[in-house]
C-alpha cells in the first residue's frame, strides 16, 4: 500500500535495501552468485539510472507479488551469500560497500517508520502502529537558554567517505571538510516544544502572511492547513497523530512533522532564524548513546527527559536555513554509487541531528539530511538561532 | 490495493456486499441486531447517500484494516444473523431485498474478476490470477450468418421488480414493459472475433479519424492506444491478458475489454452498426445453463464451443448503440434502494447478455448493465446490427 | 481571448466562418481561388480531420496574429470570391454548399455571443457586452398549462436535408424522417421561470442528493455551485449577470445557463421530467418571426411577453430527456462535410428551440443542439412533461 | 493575452509599474491624490499581500478591460501626480520609494521582452517581436581564458539599500556587505556559447541520466527537450527563435534561455562548475556604458563584439552555483515594501550580470536576480568556474 508518491510500501522498503546489498556486493563480487529472481533487480532499484531501468516510483503500490513472505525469503538468500562473501577477508572497497549498505538499511528503516504514520494517518479511523507503546513521557517544562558562539573562520565536514581506512563511517555529502566563516550567533539548547507551537497558532500564525516566504503562504492557502500535519483539534481540544495512535497534545515535546515553510514562518514569529548547517555543526554535541528508536518510546521526548538534554539527536531532525547543495570541492563517487547524493542536490533544505526513529549508530554531527521545503511526512522540527 | 479510481480492492467488495445484507436487512428488520463494528458502515458503503457519509470510492485502497481475517468473521456474523432472520416466515418486502442483496453480490462477484485483472495488469509483470486453468478452448471458426427482423410495434422490459411476487427477480432498471417501434433490421448470429479484430487493426483501424466518434479519437490520440487493452504484441505476435495470464492470441474468440468507441468505430469499419438494445432483447434466446463462470475456463470461447451457439450469454457482455436511459414510466424503489440503478442513467451506454465471468442464474434477456463509453477494463464485446 | 477550453476568441469565430467558405466552396469550386493566406486553414479549422491539421482548440487564445483588421480584411476577399462564384449559376451540390455555410455561420453568431458571455463572466469586474440594452422587460406572470398528447405512433425528423431541392434547410442530423412510439403524455406550455428556480434553490435544490444524478451530484459537490452559473447573491438579493451586464433578478424570466444536471434535478423535484426530444417536436409551434436576436433585449422574456407566447423558441433552449444519438438510418454525408454533426453523438444531450441569441430565420421545430450535460456556459434552460 | 501563468501580458507590466507608483508614494503621501479607478489595485497589484487583495496571478490574461487607450491614460494621470509630488523637495524616504519604483520599472521592461518572446512563440507561426532588427552581429570566435582567483577570505554585497543617502542604488536582498571565505578558484573570462553547446548536443548531453540533477532529469524525460527552448532544428540546420524571429543559429552567440539544469548538467560535462554568486562577484568588472537594451540588437552579442569584452554584463543573466537565500543579517524593509524580495528566498537560483534587455543604467556588479532552477523563458546563459 503506497499513501502517496514520495511514500513507499513496508514490503518495498524491506526488498529495496536487500536488492541493495546484492546489487553492489553480491553480483559483482561473489563470483558464483546468481540473482534470486532476475526481475527483482526492475522491482526494487529505487533510482539508480547507471544499473538500469526500474518500476515507476509513483507506482510501487502495485507490485502484489511477490508476497511478504517471498521477500523474507529473498532476504535470506542474499545474508546467506553475504555470509559467505565475508568469510574471507574484504578489500578495502567492498569494506565500504558493506558498510554503505547498512547505513542504507539504517535509513531505510526510519523512512519505512515516517511512511508508516503516513499511511496510518490516512486510514479514515486512523489505526496505531504499536498500541502497546505507553505514554509514559513526562512533560517537564524546561527553559530555553542561548549557546553563544563568537563565529569567524571555523571548520566543517569530513575528509573522505572511505570507512575502513578512516575508522569512520560518512556518507559523500559530508564531505570534504572546508572552511566557512560565520558571522557571531546564538543558538538554542533545546528545541521547541508543541507549547511554544500553540503560541504560534494562537498568535495567528497560520494566518499572518508577512511571516511566510511566499510559495508556503501560497501552498498554505491552497491546503488550507492552520496547524502541522498530524494535529487534530477535537471539541477545542489538541490531538497529535503518531505511530502510537491518536493521543492528547503533550506540551513539552518537541514539535514534529512540520515542513521547513512552518519552520521558516514560525522563526520568523519569535524574531529569530532557522540556524545554519554550520553553525548547528559548531554547536552541536556528540550523539549519546541513548538515542535511537526504542519501541517502547515512538515519540519525541522533553528536554527534561530526553537522553541528549540539549536535544541534538535522537528527538527530531532539525531544519536549517542552508539549501542542500555541495561543498566546495565535492565529487561524488565513480559509478552508480555516485548517485546516492549528488543527483539531489537542488531544491531541498538540510536537516541535521536525529530522530527517535534513528537506528542506534547511525547519527553523526555532520549528517546533512535533505528534505524538499514543503515536506512535512518526516520527523521535523526545529531549533532557533540568532544575530548577535 | 485500487489499480485505479473505477476499481476497488478485492477485500472491499467481499465487505461491502455483507455491508449490503447488515444494512438493507438486519439493521432495520431484526429486532436484536447489533452492528458488527459501528465503523463498517463509513467504509463499505459505496454510494448510497441516504444511509450516511461513506469513504471516498477513490480512496478504497488506503483501508489496510479491518484484515481479510476479520472481513473473513464480519461475513460470519452477518451470515449467522441472517439464517435467524429467515428463520420465520419473511415479509414479501423482507424477501424482496434478500434477493436483491443476493443479485447484488453476484454483480460483485463478477465485477472483482474484472478489477482483479486490472490489478494484475497493472503490475510489472503481469501475474496470472489462476495459472491452473488450462489452455484447451478450441479455435474451430463458424462464419456468421445475419439474423431478421421485420421490426415494427415490439414490447420490451419486465413488468416489475417486485422478485416473490412474480416469482422471477429483475432490478427496476428493467422495468417498466413498455413499446417500442422499430425499423426492420438484422442482426449478426455471434460475436465479433479476435481474428475480426486484427483485420480492423492491419486495415488501419486506429489510424482513420473517420471511423471514430470525436471524443473515442482525442481520447485515442491521448493513449497512444492501438488495440484492445490487454492484447500485447512482442516480436511480432499477438499476446492477450487474462485472469489465466498471458497467452498467444485465439483468433476464433470473441474479442473482449474493447470500450464502446471501439466497438463503435468496428461497426463502422465493418459497414454496420452496433445493434439497440430493444433489437438486442427481441433477438435474444434465454441463457442456457451451462453459460456461467467457471474456473476451468478463465476467458471467453469461441462460437463453436460456447454452450449458447449464438453467444447472447456466457461470453462477453455487449455493447449495444443506446445510451442508458430510463425506461418510458421508470420510478426507482422509495428510500435508500432507489439509489441502486437509477441515478446513473447519464453517459452511460447499455450492455446486453452476460459474460464468462457471471455467475449462473444471474443473466437475463432484459438485464440492462451499463458502463461509460470509454470504459475498457469490462468484459466487453460486441455483435452487428444492419438497417434492411 | 480565450476564457475556458470551450470557449473561442471573438475573432476566432468570424475568421473560421470565413475559412468554411473557403475551405468547401472556393477552393475546390473556383478554378482560379486563391487562399487569402496558406497559413490560415491551420488556424482556423475547428475540427474537420480531414482536411488537414490544425491547432489544437484549447490554445486557441494564443493566436495573437492576424489581428482583427487583417480578419476583416480575410473576410472581405473571401466575399468578393464568393459573389464571383455566385455570379454564374450554382450546381445543386454548391448551392447547398453555400447555404450550410451561411447556417453554419448563424450557429456561430450565436456561440459567439455565449463565448462573450462566459469572458466577461470571468473578467474580475464583470463588464457588460453591451450596456445600452435597456432593462424595459416586463415580468408579467403567466401560469403554467399542460397541454395533453395521447401518444401512440408518430413522425418525427426530416426527410433529407438537400436544402436546394427540398426548398427548406435542415442539418444531416435531423434526417430521417422516421417513426415513434410514445406513451401518452402532457408538456408545460411555457418555460421555467427564474421565480420557480428560486423555490427550488429555497427548497434546498441544491442540497439533496436525491434529486440528482450520481455525476451531477459529484460535480456540484466539487464546483460547491448552489444556484445557475450566472446567479450572483449580494447582500441577500439575486442578481443575475448576462450581456448586458450585472443586473436584478427578473422573476418571470425564464432560468438560463443551467446545465442537464441542473434541468434534471428541478424536473424530479417538480414530480415531472423532462420531455424527449419526439415530444418535444410533436407539441411544439412554428418559430414567429420575433422571435430572434435582438441587440436592444439581450435577455429572455417571460412569457407573457414573448413573441412566441408557448416560448418554443427565442427565448431559450431547452433540455431534453434524449441523448443525442443518431436517428435510424441516419448516414452523415460524405467527405470532409460529414464530420459536420456526426462525430459528436455520444455524451452529449439534445436541446430543442432556439434562444434570443440565435439569428433570425435560423430556428426550426426539428432541430437538434446539442451539449454536454454538464455545460452551462450556453443559452439554455427548460420546460417540464409528465406521464398522464 | 498570457501564454503561461508565470507570464504576464503586455498591458499588464504597463498598469503594474504605475500602480506602484500610485500605491507607495501618490497614495499616501501626495494628500490631494484621488485614485484613477478604485478597481485598479486590485487589477494591478502583484503580489503584495500588505495593500490588499488582488487579482489572481495566473488569470491575467482574463482581464480584457480596462484597453492599452485606457491603461496610457492612466500612466498620464499618474506621471502628472507625480510631477506635482515632485515639485516640492522629497524627504529621504520619498526620494528612496521614487528611485525604488523607477528600479522597479526597468525591471519590468526587461520582463515584458521575455514574456513577449514567449508568447509569440507559442503562436503557431512565431511571428517577430521586431523584423526590423538586422542581423549583422559578427559571430567572430573568441578563445576562452581562466581568470585565476586566489581564494581566502572576501567581502561582498552592499552596506544597505537607501539610494539617497549613499549616492548609489541596490536592492534590499544585495544586503548587508558581508564576509565570505573561498577556496582558490578559476573563472571563465567569457560566457558559453552556441557553437559549444552544440557539441554537448552532439555528445549526447541530453541523453546522459549522470550530468543532471535527479529533478531536472526527470523533467526532461517528461517534456522530451532535447536542446535549449527556442531552439529548433529544420531540416538538420539548427534555428533559433528570438525578438526578431526565427533565424539560422549563430555559433559564437552566447547561448541563452537554459534553465539552470541544464546549465549545470553543461557545466558537469565540460568538467567544470557553475561558480557561485561570490566567486562571480569578486572576478566581474564594472557594467560598460554599452551594454543594454538596444532596439537594433535584440540578441545577444559574441564575446568578440560585445562591448564588455568579458560578458558580465549586457549579454545574457548567468546561472551560479548559489540558492537564493538572505545575506547573513539581512532584514528587509517594513511594511509592504519588504515583500518586494524577501518571501521569494526559497527554490531559487541566483543569476548575475544582465542581459541585452536589461536597460541602461539598471545593471551592477552586486545584482541578484534569481529564477526557479527549471526555469527557461529568461535570457539566462552561464560561464564556467573550476576548483584550483
Amino acid at each position: 500500500m503506497q499513501s502517496m508518491p514520495d511514500a513507499s510500501p513496508t514490503k518495498w522498503h524491506r526488498a529495496h535495501t536487500t536488492w541493495f546489498f546484492e546489487t553492489f556486493l553480491l553480483e559483482p563480487h561473489l563470483s558464483d552468485y546468481r540473482l534470486y529472481n532476475v526481475e527483482f533487480p526492475y522491482l526494487f532499484n529505487s533510482y539508480y539510472e547507471a544499473v538500469g531501468s526500474r518500476h515507476p516510483r509513483h507506482e510501487r503500490g502495485l507490485i502484489s507479488r511477490p508476497g511478504t513472505a517471498e521477500i523474507a525469503h529473498y532476504r535470506g538468500h542474499v545474508d546467506e551469500a553475504l555470509q559467505r562473501l565475508t568469510e574471507s577477508e574484504l578489500s578495502l572497497e567492498l569494506s565500504d560497500l558493506l558498510i554503505l549498505g547498512m547505513h542504507h538499511e539504517q535509513q531505510h528503516q526510519e523512512l519505512l517508520c515516517m511512511d508508516a504514520l503516513h499511511m496510518l494517518s490516512r486510514h479514515p479511523f486512523r489505526p496505531a502502529y504499536c498500541d502497546h507503546a505507553e505514554d509514559t513521557r513526562k512533560d517537564e517544562p524546561r527553559p530555553q537558554r542561548w549557546l553563544q558562539h563568537e563565529g569567524g573562520l571555523a571548520t566543517i565536514g569530513q575528509r573522505h567517505s572511505a570507512p575502513t581506512a578512516q575508522k569512520q563511517f560518512c556518507f559523500d555529502n559530508e564531505t570534504p571538510q572546508h572552511q566557512v566563516h560565520l558571522e557571531p550567533f546564538q543558538i538554542s539548547d533545546r528545541l521547541i516544544t508543541c507549547s511554544e507551537w500553540l503560541e504560534f497558532i494562537d498568535d495567528g500564525g497560520y494566518q499572518r502572511s508577512d511571516l511566510w516566504m511566499s510559495e508556503g503562504w501560497a501552498a498554505l492557502a491552497k491546503s488550507e492547513q492552520s496547524a502541522p500535519r498530524y494535529w487534530n483539534r477535537v471539541d477545542a481540544r489538541w490531538k497529535v497523530f503518531g505511530l502510537a495512535g491518536e493521543r492528547a497534545l503533550n506540551l513539552e515535546q518537541p514539535v514534529t512533522n512540520v515542513s521547513w515553510f512552518e519552520a521558516d514562518a514560525f522563526a520568523r514569529w519569535s524574531d529569530a532564524r532557522l540556524p545554519t548547517e554550520a553553525e548547528w555543526e559548531l554547536a552541536a554535541g556528540s550523539p549519546p548513546p541513548g538515542a535511537h528508536l526504542n519501541l517502547d518510546v515512538l515519540a519525541p521526548r522533553s528536554a527534561a527527559t530526553s537522553p541528549d538534554s540539549q536535544q541534538w539527536f535522537g528527538e527530531v531532525w532539525q531544519w536549517t536555513e542552508s539549501s542542500y547543495r555541495p561543498y566546495p570541492g565535492y565529487r561524488p563517487p565513480r559509478g552508480a554509487i555516485g548517485e546516492y547524493n549528488g543527483k539531489f542536490m537542488m531544491n531541498q533544505q538540510v536537516l541535521r541531528g536525529s530522530s527517535y526513529a534513528t537506528p542506534a549508530g547511525h547519527a553523526r554531527k555532520t549528517y546533512r539530511n535533505f528534505f524538499a521545503p514543503s515536506s512535512n511526512w518526516m520527523f521535523s522540527g526545529l531549533r532557533l538561532a540568532r544575530d548577535i
